[in-house]
């Protein structure tokens, strides 16, 4: 796996929340939005804002704010989501069908067009109007469709040889919610999705606000 | 909400990934680990191996590694899971289940002691051994069992009032899965959790692996 230093990690991690916020405001009919609004509505900080809207390279206008649909594709720009990204996933157990389920990708260009899963009770059936194809035809299928990611749902035990077959059949790109760390050529990218890691900075957030003495009130 | 700032986040969020390793190093009988050994079997840079296990603040030991025992106490220390945390979860979808059925919470110290839901179909049930409660019911039951942390796995339109229910309830500390930045009152802290947030990163990586030049080869 080539390891890929990504500055702004905790920036690009919040770009889809300030997107899915401004497609709604301009489908609400606004135009223009100041980083005031948005880190209010939001419970952002104002510099933390700031300080992301300026990473995607837009030109400010100090007045009247951000113009909406500017601001839309530049955000999409910096996350290379300008067109669809097409991808596959495997695993349609209680994960994957949230994944499948999720409002926010088609907002985001996400085309998850097929899913796998190696369940005879499964195959066949329909989850989030996806048909659940059978595991052992996913290489001549990814052959025909050609995705560009592959979300590997799969419990833990059966995610590196999911990822063999995947890389095998041509998948460069996979997005690994199984909390293992998988061992890939050095072609083949993965983004490892810990779902503890939200709970972690949670953890941290109580451990510090418990730390804070109480404020002495002098009267 | 108070607006805490967080240092060092994506260290936090590859916290969990390194407990997770260690422990089961632990398991297979091994009493030391390197920095370099835990960098290969994770596909992470060794600098950044390094930087994240110095946060801990545990002393190094240059030729043998890391104690793995003492190591995972100081992990444990930094993100505040030295005790077990519990919570309850409200939302026995998809979402919801895949969580309860998330096997590393267990060494994560995290206790999901009950669950509610407002579907008639869904209470009664049991889902990976917890029994669905009435929603209709959360007041009375969380006075009881006063759990730390609430996890919310509702859908958009319902994730507000839910919210507002569990912190009348007593809930300080929120872990919200539904795509809205919840409004709570000042001495309420919200982690959200944005799944398209891996998905985020994972297309500026690809957006950073296509728009590097193939390496011209002089011969």
């Amino acid at each position: 796996m080539r390891r890929l230093k990504i500055q702004n990690s905790p920036t690009i991690r919040r770009m889809p929340s300030y997107l899915h916020k401004l497609l709604s405001m301009r489908e609400e009919g606004k135009t223009y939005v100041s980083t005031t609004e948005l880190a209010e509505s939001m419970n952002i900080e104002l510099i933390v804002v700031r300080k992301d809207i300026a990473l995607t390279g837009i030109a400010g206008q100090r007045r009247v704010g951000y113009e909406i649909t500017p601001l839309i594709d530049h955000i999409k720009s910096y996350l290379g989501w300008q067109e669809p990204i097409t991808a596959t996933l495997v695993g349609a157990g209680a994960l994957g069908s949230a994944i499948l389920g999720y409002d926010g990708f088609q907002d985001y260009g996400l085309v998850i067009e097929s899913v796998f899963d190696n369940d005879p009770e499964k195959i066949g059936k329909m989850i989030h109007h996806r048909k659940v194809s059978d595991y052992r035809e996913i290489g001549a299928e990814l052959a025909e469709l050609r995705p560009e990611i592959a979300i590997v749902c799969v419990p833990n035990t059966a995610a590196q040889q999911v990822a063999d077959t995947l890389i095998a059949a041509g998948i460069r790109y996979i997005w690994n919610f199984a909390n293992v760390s998988l061992q890939v050529p050095p072609e083949v990218i993965v983004q490892r999705e810990v779902i503890a890691g939200g709970y972690a900075m949670l953890a941290v957030k109580i451990k510090n606000s418990r730390s804070r003495r109480p404020v002495a009130i002098e009267d």
